[in-house]
């Protein structure tokens, strides 16, 4: 065990993080949500995480296993989570000293017994290609995303499933590229500028195409400091601007009764699942 | 219970797809994620997934249960993956007739222990907003890729922590976007056109930068089929073509010893994260 020289505190290895490691036959992104969903219940202590993807050989599972190993002579002990299926890899993997967290053997029985019928117990990639046709479409999703990001263009705001109405920098795009990448939703979305602001009318572009509108909305606070790092101490930042533009996109997307979401106080996911809910597809 | 009229199978509800429901506080996408980590364990079997979000309240709970006690009348028995941290509202939620696969409590004593500590068991939010420098981190990845995707703009080129190389339509954008969204990466792609690929060089925009270069290749029946939606029977889509670009490209990838991977046979998530081992940043 590795022990700092001239420790203050009684247990010198408390203060260093935790080593957190996930291990999957694929990309480990299943593990990883799960993991990260089970370590925000302990705020107080700091992780450091790993990802040991792309574990498909008895090879590749002893290579794991000596990573783990050396983890377990460090300062902390190391927490492994892992998603693998296939019985002869985790056997391996089980050789490992570090205690290990199994995400799929711990309920796949109880759900062999729900479903009456035995799982396969073997490597499948829950985040590759899949079926071709579904994942064109996703990336058909980005293509579309992209083209019609920030007003670029409008030709196609007909094929959009939402589109995302907001006064400049109030965080259309990243959400825009959320729902087309992980959701294929074709989403357009569409920059409110002052001259769309002075009235209670839809901009020509969306006019025919309320009830696809979406509303982002964010704190005047929020935005001008978003926007002041853009263009530094300019109208177009003053807290005053913000506040007005705000105020009237507000208003606007009151008047024609369409729903908003506020990007201040929630994530690019948060505000997807809100979209997402609207429109029925969760 | 629903009985189709008419069936002609035995047993009339084995043909229905299994309804799926993600109970959550939050989003519900660590949830999805490990649920579907483990469904892809029955592939005979059709799952129709549901998430339920934003279970904050008891409230909240008492309408998922209503939601999840309907299903049980439906053709198949449906099942739910939950991730609720709240003692109080997962006991709600355990009053519905539906069997519940439970990935919190089933893992927070063992991490309790490892770690020797409590758990919050408390709602926190996994895919929240969280610390805001590092979410603002995150939404400037984004604007990054969307103002240096396809060689939009090389201004800053020198800023970014990998190249994305490819002849036009192998895939690059979706892995920039999906980099940049889930891992905050400074990702910039440039295409090379047939002009670059006449040579072994790199082309003038990257030549100094060859280090954080990365190629994508693809199949010539995999990239014809691509381009053939776009320009259909073009000399731009044939498989001559194709394949010409392909070759030269792999060529100088070999020559400027950068690595590559193939969009063909890796979904996006795939090859983020073999690009992300290359980066050291699994």
């Amino acid at each position: 065990m590795t022990v700092q020289q001239e420790s203050p505190a009684e247990t010198p290895q408390a203060d260093a993080p935790v080593p957190v490691y996930f291990v999957a036959e694929s990309t480990g992104i299943s593990a990883e949500a799960m993991g990260n969903a089970l370590l925000v219940q302990f705020p107080g202590i700091v992780f450091e995480r790993k990802r040991i993807p792309f574990i498909h050989s008895i090879q590749d599972a002893r290579r794991a296993v000596s990573i783990l190993d050396a983890a377990m002579d460090g300062p902390r002990q190391p927490i492994v989570f892992t998603t693998i299926a296939d019985d002869t890899i985790r056997a391996v993997l089980g050789m490992s000293r570090a205690p290990i967290i199994d995400f799929v053997t711990s309920h796949l029985g109880r759900l062999e017994d729900l479903l009456g019928t035995s799982a396969l117990h073997l490597a499948v990639q829950a985040h590759g290609l899949g079926d071709q046709r579904r994942y064109d479409r996703r990336m058909k999703a980005v293509e579309y995303a992209i083209e019609h990001d920030d007003g670029e263009s409008m030709r196609q705001y007909a094929d959009a499933d939402v589109i995302l109405l907001a006064p400049s920098r109030c965080g259309k795009t990243p959400t825009t590229m959320y729902l087309a990448l992980q959701h294929s939703v074709f989403v357009a979305n569409y920059p409110l500028v002052p001259e769309d602001l002075t009235g209670l009318d839809l901009p020509a572009p969306v006019a025919t195409l309320r009830t696809r509108c979406f509303g982002i909305l964010t704190t005047p606070e929020r935005l001008s400091q978003v926007r002041n790092e853009r263009k530094p101490d300019s109208t177009y930042s003053s807290i005053e601007q913000c506040t007005w533009e705000l105020k009237r996109a507000e208003k606007l997307f009151r008047a024609q009764r369409i729903p908003t979401v506020n990007s201040s106080a929630k994530s690019v996911e948060e505000m997807s699942t809100v979209i997402l809910q609207h429109l029925g597809r969760t």
